[in-house]
């Protein structure tokens, strides 16, 4: 703490403080009350709550005073923002700090990665805290930009801003004691550890939690987040742009277990941000569902902030950070004003705050070799194949197999049949990897749609209905040095440029939701009924999450994880 | 975690665990409920939740299986006894582990004094995590055994059995920013900060917590509690032998802020440990007073290791220890057994650990340097002088004004007005330093008691009828040790050495109980009504608080800090 002695004085009400803030409702999530106070601040920090004089007052002539909200586990790089822009949507929003895993940035970049979000997020009004990613990459099927092992995450756990490892994805991996695995816990020691563990029960999510995970983000009903709860780890209740499960999981939350609980929004659009919101639209919904304003608002701060050890973050008492939202309805929450060490950073939905230095790009990540005859598929007789079912508004597809379309001895895209070519072309390292498929559900009739985020590798995947369009989009995401694209006829109709890891847009969040709309709208002029036609395309190279994917090696039977073959 | 793979192939299900406990009511203080739960533990862990198969199995037959109980703030020199005999009168009471401060220790002998307690607390039945204590002296104006600053504190902060810096006595010393009272708080950095501050509010107060304190355990209102709880302050909620604060405080508890408490002993007899219990008595009277059962436990477990950062400690969950208690009645709490690392260390009362090997008691700590002489007050003419007079249950004193009983030209001891003569004898550096005034309040009609635990500095404190009883003592406490000795007519009645350290004895629990008992009861045939006559002897060296004591430097006037006359 800067200038102990001259922030004691104040507090002594020996001299003026900075800031009064007056006749406020404080929501005291310390004392699990709300109740009238006035709040000096001084050099950034609360330094006393109470009849301070100051050199400026404000007065909230009765309206509420909570600390700003804090998101438990969030991938910036699902709102294509940089930091600085993604702070530009959620501020307003009262968002005063997020716990992030960028775990996109270092399956392409590596600790390069890791590095590039710290330097960039620096200084900012929304503090970020780093969970080291522990799973890159995802699995051995698809080709990713880099790889992190114990080691790497050992020479990175000592960073102040790291809060910990992130989600240990390989879950079996964990309960089945894998040396790498178990390495990668041991090396967040004193740490938080956080866990993901989809539909994980009974003895081997005991050896998941006795191995050391501590969190987890994935419980999608109240059966499987009340086990979790009961075995120690701390629940991130999840509502993000597609994973929304506060509905279900909020009837197990209540005043006795809430100390165990955080939000999260794991991923979600920048649009998302901006017009549904951030953790504050957690709040207003776990309020909407019966939860109490209280509990709501301690899970929003206090609690994330015990849980992953953020200091003087989340409550409003002296040495805490003055990170204050102002709000006026409980029962029907909107953030009024956010401020950030005192200072006023939006108000009223606006971004009020300066904006900050960029820190340099990462190198370029944007290294294919490819060859048109690569996207070709012999008929080789009259066989059936395997084809990608999508579910719509999910990451899982299904398996469907089809009888192909076959012309001049090539299997085709068959827009009739709502049968598309997918491609996936390999990025990072020029290996020539060109994976082929076909895939049923973007219901396009012309033209084709990429995208250079493609989890977890990020490679570059395709969908069209025919290959000059498709090797059009290739092209075009090659002259971006990453991003999303939609082509019709060799014409680029819509594109957002994602310079930065082929992931995030380097420009401001109205033109990056500008262009997403954009693309959206072209994939739907051409047939597309999917409400995030690019979000699907990005999931159908996920490899660990079933039932049949395309990675830069092909087919992937992602039920049994490994390899399989386009002709049944 | 030792045998990591061992462990969780047990959990799997794979290999049967070491015991299970079968057919618990769990009371499970991370999900806030209370639960049918069959637990298995192996290698002193628990290693899962759910239908395994064991070695041995414990069936509970329906009984609860609770986490076992956490002391957050305890002198264990109070309790007289060693670490192991603590252990011995306390486990089976429930206790599991205790957050102590060996202010006593230090104050006689220092780091040695700090080193001894971490040596002879290992591997009992009760976890012993040390706060260090930081006001050592307590004052200057008695002379202590040793110094404590803060880079003493840096030396043994990395200790993991340390958890933090111990209560901050000093508190105007804190709030108005001295150098060396921050740079404590600085040695402490990343562990915990106790506090202590006894009546402090409003300005101050948020001074004192803005520079780093986190907790206190000294209010004894209501609203001094809240204003505490609402400033960020961790509440240790406390009943000890003569502080009881429980009744005042748990009405400012509820599940919404029950995280920011912990229960406390503060300082308690072994009798009193015995016979009305420790941390289970707390958990008893809060929900006695109304407190929810589940919150008052979650008080005395996980919310105390949760503070003091105790890994795996306070919750039955994989990973954790396998520290429990068995009961049966929840709104008549009592521990029926007691296990360590799933051991049985208490059953109905009785002790069932093995005796651990002891350490080296720590050198003597006995050195005098007096004369018969040195108890000689002149009379001096007809002058009144000032006189201490004993508020029976408290450790406050009051001054009172009096005229001498004078014989042959000195002031003598005047049993008729029940002034008596009080006398501190230096006992650390034989500095030859002897105080000597008079007190009211004991009503003693013949004979002398003294003690070495005076607080803080434990020097020698004899209150006497007679010179030469009054020699008496001080003779026998040196060829004891240090002790508790009472003498009539030259004859010790009954005693309690106290080698260790001059504060702690090196006797069996039962033998402690027993002379204390005979100690007590010597006092009361000579004509003493108090309740506890040589705690409140201990007390009336204690400097810091009003308003006359007597220490080795002579008449202290406790409220304003300083030296005084006896003569007014």
């Amino acid at each position: 703490m800067r200038n102990v002695s001259q922030k004691l004085s104040i507090a002594r009400g020996e001299r003026p403080a900075e800031l009064l803030f007056k006749n406020a409702k404080l929501v005291n999530v310390l004392s699990g009350e709300i109740h009238p106070a006035n709040v000096a601040v001084d050099d950034g920090r609360v330094v006393g709550i109470g009849d301070y004089r100051a050199r400026k007052v404000i007065d909230l002539r009765g309206a509420y005073l909570a600390p700003s909200l804090i998101d438990g586990h969030f991938h910036v790089e699902s709102s294509m923002l940089t930091a600085p822009e993604f702070a530009r949507a959620v501020a307003p929003h009262g968002t005063g700090a997020v716990v992030i895993d960028p775990h996109e940035y270092a399956n392409v970049l590596g600790l390069d990665g890791i590095r590039y979000v710290l330097e960039s997020s620096k200084n900012l009004p929304v503090d970020f805290f780093i969970m080291l990613p522990s799973c890159v990459p995802a699995t051995s099927l698809e080709t990713a930009g880099a790889r992190i092992t114990a080691d790497d995450l050992r020479l990175m756990i000592g960073d102040e801003r790291v809060a910990g490892v992130a989600e240990l994805m390989n879950f079996p991996g964990v309960y089945l004691g894998v040396k790498s695995e178990l390495a990668k816990i041991a090396a967040g020691k004193g740490k938080c550890i956080d866990g993901h563990a989809p539909g994980l029960r009974g003895k081997n999510l005991n050896a998941y939690v006795l191995a050391g995970v501590r969190s987890d983000h994935e419980s999608v009903t109240l059966p499987e987040a009340r086990e979790k709860l009961r075995l120690g780890l701390h629940l991130l209740l999840r509502e993000g742009s597609t994973e929304r499960n506060l509905a279900h999981l909020i009837p197990l939350v209540n005043a006795h277990n809430a100390v165990n609980c955080s939000f999260a929004t794991d991923d979600k659009l920048a649009g998302d941000l901006v017009h549904e919101g951030h953790i504050d639209h957690c709040v207003r919904k776990s309020i909407k569902l019966g939860l109490s304003p209280i509990t709501a608002l301690q899970i929003a701060t206090i609690n994330v902030a015990r849980h992953y050890c953020l200091h003087n973050l989340g409550a409003i008492a002296p040495r805490y950070w003055a990170d204050f939202i102002v709000f006026d309805n409980l029962r029907n929450f909107r953030v009024r004003q956010t401020y950030k060490k005192g200072v006023l950073v939006a108000e009223a939905g606006e971004y009020r705050a300066r904006s900050t230095p960029r820190v340099p790009l990462p190198r370029s990540t944007m290294n294919l070799r490819y060859q048109p005859h690569d996207l070709f598929v012999a008929a080789k007789g009259a066989r059936k194949i395997r084809v990608i079912k999508i579910v719509p508004d999910q990451i899982v597809t299904k398996e469907i197999i089809a009888t192909p379309k076959i012309a001049n001895g090539e299997i085709v895209a068959d827009v009739g049949r709502d049968i598309l070519k997918l491609v996936v072309v390999e990025r990072h390292r020029a290996t020539g990897n060109v994976g082929v498929g076909f895939v049923r559900g973007f219901k396009l009739q012309r033209g084709a749609i990429g995208s250079t985020v493609a989890h977890d590798a990020h490679n570059i995947v395709v969908a069209g209905t025919n290959d000059a369009d498709i090797l059009r989009v290739i092209e075009e995401l090659e002259r971006l040095q990453g991003g999303q694209v939609a082509v019709v006829n060799g014409k680029v109709t819509a594109e957002l440029a994602l310079p930065i890891a082929g992931l995030v847009s380097d420009r401001p969040l109205p033109e990056v939701i500008k262009r997403m709309d954009a693309l959206n709208a072209a994939a739907r002029q051409t047939g597309c009924d999917l409400a995030a036609p690019f979000m699907t395309l990005s999931f159908l190279s996920l490899s660990p999450i079933p039932e049949l994917k395309l990675t830069d090696q092909g087919l992937i039977d992602a039920v049994n994880l490994k390899k399989t073959t386009l002709f049944v």
